[in-house]
């Protein structure tokens, strides 16, 4: 394992964290869970996509006979906003080894009426029931030690735009991604961090499906700014994380016609390729 | 442009050609359509993938406002077979630039019921309304002149176990992804192909769908044999593709726990990348 942050003095355990009391979801029905979409995991007022996607997780881990989301797909219909929201997931196919549900989220406008979030379509099975070989030879990305990464508390401000979110993160950036910061982004699509909650819990696959979203968009390296509304998110989870500080590393290859696409990869400390992403992102050009 | 394969003498229209024919859908209702599953689709008795992507794509372009597949992901549940289907449609959101649907592909059983085979989340678009800017210099793969790469007709069976599939094709492998059809795979997750239909029609939106899943599985240059089934695929269609063949490099950067990803890039004849794709499959090991 490379260099990485301590652990910190007081580290929560899974079930006592921010990151678990916010997507906590409560059956209502059967297949129907209720949840109260924390204001702490927003950026410039809109809710963080990869929360609510760990949300929706939840839910369908509890809905579905697998505990663990294999492939999951998330289109962003409409902004999510703090406050009440439901959850509605469907059973599509049960297998074996890997089962396939539907969930969407909704909360109500002004007048009352539900209003679709997001939809998610996703097949789960059990990490620990695969076979532990790993037969390729990807390496993790270059990143230097969390000691020479920065975060928002070590400048005025680098990670332009965070707000609630940046104090649940712990999110060091590869100096080396952070020209944009500076006013000299790179041109190249390329953002990489180590990432793990600010409250010390460690890693599992639903906090993965937040990682691969946390983390400033590879357009500002690409010399633009503005906002960067996720499309669609796919994620595939492929190994448990080890306990500890994970790196995040996100490219694009592709900004043309307004839209763009990040793919993530997620490593953990056993130098695991723990997961794998992909968005499709639209880009406010000007 | 580089070296390519000059265009066959007869050349099919887009709307007479043997793709359009074999993934026509009839309307039954609102939102609902027939179709007939051709069997000149299938590799070893399985009905390829991205045909059946095509087959759902072309159904939610025709009840979808939008007329292109910016981003759709399939989830296959069950073996499809030739033969009588039925697709289904949901529209989920209408918008100015973009819409969602939701299309499941059924077909009944030996007792006559309904089963569920593939169930697809969809945001469509308009390609020809979006900027024709490129912002970043990807490049496209170092593939030899089409003169020098090989196809199925071009030795005895070297695309081990293609079958109906491979007369509807132009797949012209590169030769240092087909280490594996000599007894000697390279150990790396790539294949590289130059494709296109076999009666000359030109590549859409639609047929992008089938590209990203024709070639031989990137398992096989692993150094694997036997069956790579997809659990998912998202495909982004990211520009109208350009007249003529079409060069397609898949990747595996994660052989691991019995699954793997590949990762397609599409690239048309005016050096545009057209299209990406990343779909998780299983591995059958050993």
């Amino acid at each position: 394992m490379p260099e990485a942050a301590s652990a910190p003095a007081v580290r929560a355990t899974i079930g006592a964290s921010e990151f678990d009391r916010d997507t906590a979801v409560t059956p209502r029905a059967p297949g129907v869970y209720d949840i109260d979409l924390s204001a702490g995991w927003t950026i410039i007022n809109a809710v963080n996509g990869g929360y609510l996607l760990a949300v929706l997780g939840r839910a369908l881990a509890d809905a579905l006979p697998h505990p663990d989301p294999f492939t999951i797909s998330a289109h962003y219909l409409t902004a999510s906003q703090p406050g009440p929201a439901v959850v509605r997931t469907e059973t599509v196919r049960t297998g074996r080894t890997l089962s396939t549900g539907q969930a969407s989220l909704f909360q109500q406008d002004e007048h009352g009426r539900e209003v679709e979030r997001i939809r998610v379509l996703a097949s789960y099975g059990d990490l620990d029931s695969l076979p532990d070989d790993v037969r390729t030879a990807a390496e993790p990305p270059a990143i230097p030690p969390v000691e020479q990464c920065f975060g928002p508390e070590d400048g005025p401000a680098p990670v332009e735009g965070s707000s609630a979110i940046a104090d649940r993160l712990m999110l060091k950036l590869d100096p080396s991604t952070l020209g944009w910061a500076l006013g000299q982004p790179s041109g190249k699509g390329e953002m990489r961090a180590w990432f793990g909650l600010a409250d010390g819990r460690d890693p599992d696959p639903l906090s993965l499906l937040l990682a691969v979203d946390a983390l400033p968009p590879t357009a500002f390296e690409l010399g633009l700014s503005g906002w960067v509304p996720t499309v669609e998110l796919t994620v595939h989870v492929r190994c448990r994380p080890a306990p500890g500080p994970l790196r995040v590393s996100i490219t694009t290859r592709n900004l043309a016609g307004g839209f763009l696409e990040e793919d993530a990869e997620v490593w953990d400390s056993a130098d695991r390729l723990v997961a794998q992403s992909r968005q499709l992102a639209r880009v406010r050009l000007g």
